[in-house]
């Protein structure tokens, strides 16, 4: 739906433009979006951005797909529909925070093409990176840290990404990040050069 | 509920501590939390909190509930069962803005004492500040800057909180803030003074 249910509703004149807003904070907001398979990498990759940007003096926080199913999503599981929400009420929760000139890495396998396009379609303008956290299946099956691929094999678990629920590619995500080669570090500053070539945070 | 549906997840360890992020930052986070009618003045006086915030160089950002409507809570209504979901997932975001060093500021009549209280409760201990927005209802009826007291009297509105649906003081609340006795800049002062004393921000 593109209209909200409640009515008589309007927008406040936010006091605070979002020049001003850019200039108060020293950087602007953005959406760096992780998405790949359980093990792939997304979250330790994103948490070593966030140390790396926090380090340097910039604002930057993690969403994380682990952490927000205890709160803001708990009430979703894993079926399709479940997964839209959930990803759709990240998205919304992200661009808040990229509102507030926060670089705002999210770390979701978020399978669907159409759902992690529809975030990047609330996004302004040059503020969503998609990036691809590619790591062959059998290699994350190999890392397997939690033991869910075991149990999605033995059938334990339904609807797991990459076992017996489909993950979409990213079509023309803005950086590919190869977790097999290279260290963490190296990953996680790919992200930071990308943020800092595209005018987000100073280089 | 208090565990989430979905099952196979676990916490994450942080790689950034938040002591690391308070010092990184420069300040702790909070959430400061306004209540009352409607048109008793809780966005006006969030939302020049937050500007006198920034100047100042801290980090700061208002969820309002007429901004917040158009996107996370778009699917929700008034009825006491969509208001009840409504503050609780705006309590969630405003915990992960607070996890992440920013007072955040947040603007909804959320009229229920129970679900206020369910948002102190998820917080940790001395980061929620309830601020009752206090002003007569005679006063926001005269006011009505949107009309919605007019439609509300003619029973154009369903469950308007004053009108047709109740309003809960706080009991306890950190602060309370009347509205009908000073400017808003003494209004947004007395937040930032009692975060400062807090030690939330420096003095």
């Amino acid at each position: 739906m593109s209209e909200p249910k409640s009515a008589n509703i309007t927008w406040h004149g936010a006091i605070v433009t979002p020049e001003e807003r850019t200039a108060a904070v020293g950087q602007r907001g953005a959406v760096v979006w992780l998405t790949g398979l359980s093990a792939s990498g997304k979250s330790t990759i994103a948490r070593r951005a966030e140390q790396l940007l926090l380090e340097r003096g910039h604002s930057a926080y993690v969403l994380d797909g682990d952490n927000i199913r205890f709160g803001l999503n708990k009430d979703l599981g894993f079926s399709p529909a479940d997964r839209t929400e959930n990803i759709r009420r990240i998205g919304e929760v992200a661009k808040l925070f990229a509102d507030g000139c926060v670089v705002t890495l999210t770390a979701f396998i978020s399978p669907y093409r159409a759902d992690r396009d529809s975030v990047r379609a609330i996004m302004p303008e040059g503020t969503f990176f998609e990036v691809f956290v590619h790591a062959d299946l059998a290699v994350c099956e190999e890392r397997d840290p939690k033991g869910l691929y075991k149990k999605a094999r033995a059938g334990q678990i339904p609807e797991f990404t990459g076992i017996s629920a489909p993950y979409e590619e990213p079509a023309a995500p803005e950086m590919t990040i190869r977790t097999g080669e290279g260290s963490v570090d190296a990953c996680a500053m790919q992200i930071l050069d990308h943020l800092a070539k595209a005018g987000i945070i100073r280089a």
